[in-house]
């Protein structure tokens, strides 16, 4: 078992690579071979058995995946991405990280003969958007209201025609709100969900732009990583007629997320948030839907954190 | 007012063209020229006071459009395409001609600086696919099965994301099947629709291939005309999120359709139809969705055929 991951050096990419090597094997096959992409070369882990090849390569240069897509890898896991607010920032940048180099992977796939290859791709819970339902389910049409959930949602259609030609064997994911991310706050709108419990875990401060019934639609890091696993275990035919869906995650609000962290941290962790409401990011997060029917996802075996309580525990586990 | 018209050579676009004329004006403003545009220079009807300018242009020719949109249309028609089975027999061509092509005439607008141009594409009920609702509208996620649909779908959320930019005003139409289509049946599997009609009209033999419980969703090429002038008409705003809509239609089976043939032409029409059923074209076709609650363009207008009479009625006047 061969799996080239791209955007390997990234927040994913390298838990991914992570957890492969703890397994050990996909699909009950063992896993020989790991090649990690990213522009800058990916840092590998200690592998034992499993031969790990890091390549510093840019997604976007002409050609540039030949190399390894000439190896025939089994899976691809697809993680290289620009994230939303580059992306909403730069539209040609968005286009050709996003759009472009997915589209040169596929072709490269289908150049290659890589019909058997299961390319694993992350989408976003931001490829929804418009005037949406209460509760939202893979029959909702997809409307994004910016330019990374317009590429990814372009990408979502081309993998699943690709697939439907024959010429790969896509899966695409969309992933709900990663909580709790570790490191520092950043320009993401989506910053404050892990920053309101990391900050006041670790004594710091944090700030809170939204209000406390704001409610979001997360998943762990974890969960995530296992997701993108079994996407390349499941069988193709099991997606159905698309190839994209949405993964299961858990509503929470700002409140709820903040009585976790006073159960956990006590009054004093939750004193450390302060109020200071962002008209901008306000009506940013408004506008992400909050609540799934995600039945198609759960009968494939992905699968939701149990409470918010469990992802806080899970973070604090593995930080210490 | 300027209208240029990708397509313009075709079956909507040589309709159109014709239409305009006649009305002389959109959106309340005279039309002064129109810029017709297709791979053989456009036949261009007598247009009194309006400007005709034909151009053998092809779309796919990087920077083949500067010149006409360094003139600064109002309005872009944007019918070129190749049909449902050209894109399925060839990817690269259906993704050049129907999703590349489509892409550069954004970059052009955003190039030239033409925010304001009302930008109209055809769409198509193909885009819609999978296991679909019983009645479908505008929030059923577009999971097509072909290609044809795929890149449809794909100029949607490009046409919406530059829309949502201000780089361009664009408005995307989805078309139920045109029916009836003068000339001769074609390789298209919807084709029986027009010939189980025009033929026995003409004293001719037909071949149904689908049971007569097959129901189609249909609009005549006259409305389809109205619509695509009305989708100039209309202010941006009033789409709301998304950029495209399902176009209005009627419901109607085999069966009604032969009824409506009876009535108009007596049992010997009807008895020109040889029922062979085909496999192939039955599944296809039975794929396609019939059901349709179109509210959101009903609202701003768009209208449906009163009945399949209607339908027949209008084409033997225009035949006459
Ligand atoms: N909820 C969500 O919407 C959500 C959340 C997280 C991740 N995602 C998606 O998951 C994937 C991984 O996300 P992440 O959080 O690890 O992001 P990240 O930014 O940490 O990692 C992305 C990696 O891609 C690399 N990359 C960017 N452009 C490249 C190029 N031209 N060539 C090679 N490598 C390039 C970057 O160097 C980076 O290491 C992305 O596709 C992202 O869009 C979605
Ligand atoms: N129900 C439906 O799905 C449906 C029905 C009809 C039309 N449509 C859409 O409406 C539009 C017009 O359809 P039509 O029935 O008039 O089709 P048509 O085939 O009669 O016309 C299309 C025109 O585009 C031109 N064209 C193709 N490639 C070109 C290129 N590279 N450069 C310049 N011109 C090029 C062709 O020469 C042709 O004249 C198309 O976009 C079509 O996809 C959808």
């Amino acid at each position: 078992m061969h799996i080239a991951i791209t955007g390997a050096a990234g927040f994913l990419g390298q838990r991914l690579v992570r957890q492969l090597v703890k397994r050990g094997e996909l699909d009950g096959r063992a896993i020989r071979r790991l090649t990690l992409i990213d522009q800058v070369e990916p840092p590998a882990p200690d592998a034992g058995a499993i031969e790990i090849v890091s390549r510093a390569l840019d997604i976007t240069t002409p050609g540039g995946l030949d190399s390894v897509l000439a190896e025939r890898p089994d899976v691809i896991h697809h993680l290289a991405a620009v994230v939303s607010s580059a992306a909403e920032a730069d539209l040609d940048l968005g286009m050709k990280v996003n759009f472009d180099a997915t589209r040169s992977l596929l072709e490269g796939c289908r150049r290659h003969g890589l019909a058997e290859t299961r390319l694993v791709m992350a989408s976003s819970v931001a490829a929804y958007g418009g005037e949406l339902p209460e509760v939202l389910d893979d029959m909702t049409a997809v409307q994004p209201q910016n330019s990374y959930g317009t590429q990814k949602a372009m990408c979502e259609l081309l993998i699943n025609d690709y697939s439907r030609r024959g010429l790969v064997d896509g899966r695409v994911l969309r992933l709900p709100t990663i909580v709790i991310r570790p490191g520092r706050p950043n320009a993401a709108a989506s910053s404050f969900a892990s920053s309101i419990l990391r900050e006041p875990l670790s004594g710091e401060e944090a700030i809170c732009p939204v209000p406390l019934d704001q409610e979001l639609f997360v998943l762990s890091p974890s969960r995530v990583i296992e997701a993108l696993i079994l996407a390349a275990e499941v069988p193709g035919e099991a997606l159905g007629a698309f190839r994209a869906l949405m993964l299961p995650g858990i509503t929470v609000s700002v409140a709820e997320m903040l009585d976790t962290l006073r159960e956990v941290a006590g009054d004093e962790a939750v004193a450390r948030v302060r109020h200071e409401p962002d008209e901008r990011i306000r009506s940013l997060v408004a506008s992400w839907p909050a609540r799934f029917d995600t039945a198609r996802a759960d009968r494939l075996g992905f699968r939701r954190d149990a409470d918010f309580g469990e992802i806080v525990d899970a973070y604090l586990a593995e930080r210490s």
